[in-house]
């Protein structure tokens, strides 16, 4: 394993202690619950949104707090829910009077911690609910779900509903946003490689020199099929072709295209996905208004992306386009 | 080779169309010279700044055209410096009356293309300035240098004198400001893996299971040496020493840290070292004033991450901080 990495068990904590160094002035991190926060978070105006699910995701999520986007993440171990302690603490720690958000990617563990912690809170008087994503169209249940799994989509429903909560939304009209975000959502992964976890330090599956991972989930899951590794258009179109369908893409439709990095791919690749699946999604009639590439749901190092797809509504396009103010950036 | 590539020859020419698909409102393309530049240059009101180099090194420096920091940006294929007449052609059709800069990192290659470049430009009247970048401490020549490499600290180089230019700066100011900050930056890289140009198909070099090239050039070029493969801790000291020391830190400067991954190396790694580097660097007294996480400098895929320090003075740390606004966003 080449990786730069100390003893695993610290991975998660390092990562947090060195994203809260790197924002002094922005966010809080509290290591007791793996919990990294706004620094103007509790608002008396503004819904707290928490995310949590596991470590290895970045920037999702703990990277994506902040302005216009997350009050509050707090992160399981790599590929691990968040323990019902770490979220029920921190809806109490940072709850508004304007109420709690969770946005939970729909795996079986991660809804279970994020239910359990919505029952305690809800015992302590907080006012809670919860959307959960699931975008990926590769497949009906998975290894560790009943139903979709969320991934990248996931980004665009954290953005919509971050932006309201700024404008000042209720938590009504936040479930609201959200959901409607998500039913119009659509993504599916490839993977040119395995990804390694710290702790296991091998890959979690292996894959033929030729072979690429059609639909793989953002833990290493198994997606559709094996497939023979092939050009970029032909692999790009893999992606773009059953996500266009699912979501009934239409030639009058105005979308959000994101190219999304797992982790080991260069942005250059990224670049060159995106301009193939930009010409196969305007091919066929519909306009792309937003542009996303680079990696905003990933899988530690594996090599790959994902394609979304976002229909836009007037409301949803404003709010992706609303200013926000997270970790990453270049400046 | 597992990449999202079709024909090797057509790599670059289709990252830089996507990138322009992607950002249709602020970047133009031109496809003869690998022209990407800003949709408002050249302009009457400011220095045109224009950057080259191979490509492969991506989000240098195609993606940082825009407001804030480059004009224009022309590279040549993977690792191959751009041809005279790319440089040429792009300081003629975007040169502004109030002159052109360029910035090349020190490569033998870079450097001849853009002095033919300038000599050219001057015999047609334009008034055009170069900066040469020359931050990497690891070795005093290379491979493809006479004196030392210019790597990530590019950045800091382009991200001031972009401010500087936004306010009005002259050329001469530009020259001056630049020189400035490459006089006070230092880097130095490490790579766990080789590289993979799509052309060649195989990686650069090979390096063992053990093995890590320390003072790694950006272009796989062999380091200082080759040293065991160690604990985040150690890796990360490895760098952070070199760089302070050859700066001359001293315990009262403010600096910029950064740390830039190389290609291949995850978000949440490069967290994780930048919490040592952090904590390296403070350890000695000095106060970090503006963190930097993430890659700015890559080598394709190649896994690993390079350390930079800039010392700040209070005109620099004021450029830092302005605005700019580039392809390389999440919104």
């Amino acid at each position: 394993m080449k990786k730069f990495v100390d003893d695993p068990k610290d991975f998660v904590p390092q990562m947090l202690e060195g994203l809260a160094l790197a924002n002094p002035d922005t966010l809080r991190y509290v290591p007791e619950y793996n919990l990294v926060h706004r620094v103007d978070t509790p608002s008396d105006d503004r819904v707290t949104i928490i995310q949590g699910s596991g470590s290895g995701h970045e920037p999702a999520h703990v990277m994506t707090v902040g302005p216009g986007m997350l009050g509050a993440a707090c992160p399981g171990d790599v590929f691990a829910a968040p323990p019902v302690e770490y979220v029920f603490e921190t809806a109490k720690r940072l709850a508004s009077p304007r109420g709690v958000l969770f946005i939970v990617n729909n795996y079986t563990g991660d809804r279970m911690a994020f239910e359990m912690a919505q029952e305690l809170a809800e015992t302590e008087g907080l006012d809670v609910r919860t959307i959960f994503v699931d975008d990926d169209v590769a497949v009906q249940d998975s290894l560790y779900t009943v139903g979709r799994r969320g991934v990248a989509g996931n980004f665009f429903v954290m953005k919509a509903v971050g932006a309201a909560a700024e404008d000042g939304a209720s938590l009504d009209e936040l479930v609201r946003i959200g959901e409607e975000v998500n039913a119009v959502s659509r993504t599916m992964g490839l993977a040119l490689t395995a990804c390694t976890p710290p702790a296991k330090g091998e890959p979690l599956f292996e894959l033929g020199e030729n072979e690429v991972e059609l639909g793989v989930g953002i833990h290493g899951e198994p997606g559709r099929e094996r497939i023979a590794l092939g050009s970029a258009t032909e692999m790009v179109a893999a992606l773009v072709d059953p996500v266009a369908d699912d979501l009934g893409l239409a030639a009058d439709d105005r979308v959000a295209l994101m190219v999304n990095g797992l982790g080991g791919t260069p942005i250059s690749e990224l670049y060159l996905a995106y301009g193939i699946a930009h010409k196969l999604v305007t091919g066929r009639g519909a306009t792309v208004a937003r542009s996303y590439v680079g990696e905003y749901c990933t899988s530690l190092d594996m090599a790959g992306l994902s394609v979304t797809l976002v229909r836009l509504t007037d409301e949803i396009e404003r709010l992706l386009a609303a200013p926000a103010d997270i970790a990453i950036r270049v400046f």
